[in-house]
């Protein structure tokens, strides 16, 4: 895959892109962990969630990677986990979404 | 100090006090968890919450040692921190509690 170049606005794009993704993924976290304290009666629950927050936490960290080398293959990511729309990359330029929508088209 | 014995019935007693104290150490940490969720609107405190688990664990790992040849101490340093009550170790034995009360006036 090209190279791509990222003007200034498009580097504002992707960063607040990137941050709504990397908040809903939080805050989809954070209700699970509140699910998980309503559905129990047992304190130990706080161990399952200790559990459940080291393995998310691993996996939001390897995600979330803002570099532009990759940053391509992180949001076709988000696209495919529903963390966001194509329309919310829109201002990352054509061809970048273009070349999305090419990746997602593949699997 | 010198080694205690175990009855049958102390050893019962203390697995009642030993899991008690445990359960109030686990529910302490889980209404700790429960006030960082309410005190906060950002869903990024889950990444706080996956600190403070991470250390009370340790701790709790720590300290809820099972073994009759440390037993006395932990159930020292239990009273110490207010998880426990001296009356709460009666069905341990005299003896032991003596070796308790004896610890914790040192300090």
């Amino acid at each position: 895959m090209r190279d791509f170049t990222w003007s200034h606005g498009q580097k504002k794009a992707a960063r607040v892109a990137f941050d709504l993704a990397s908040q809903r993924d939080t805050q989809a976290i954070r209700r699970e962990v509140e699910g998980m304290l309503q559905n129990s009666k047992d304190a130990r629950v706080v161990w399952q969630i200790e559990d459940y927050l080291y393995e998310r936490r691993r996996e939001h960290d390897r995600v979330f990677d803002y570099r532009y080398s990759v940053l391509i293959f992180v949001f076709a990511g988000l696209v495919r986990d529903s963390l966001l729309s194509e329309e919310e990359l829109e201002g990352i330029g054509q061809e970048k979404v273009e070349a999305i929508r090419a990746m997602l088209s593949i699997r």
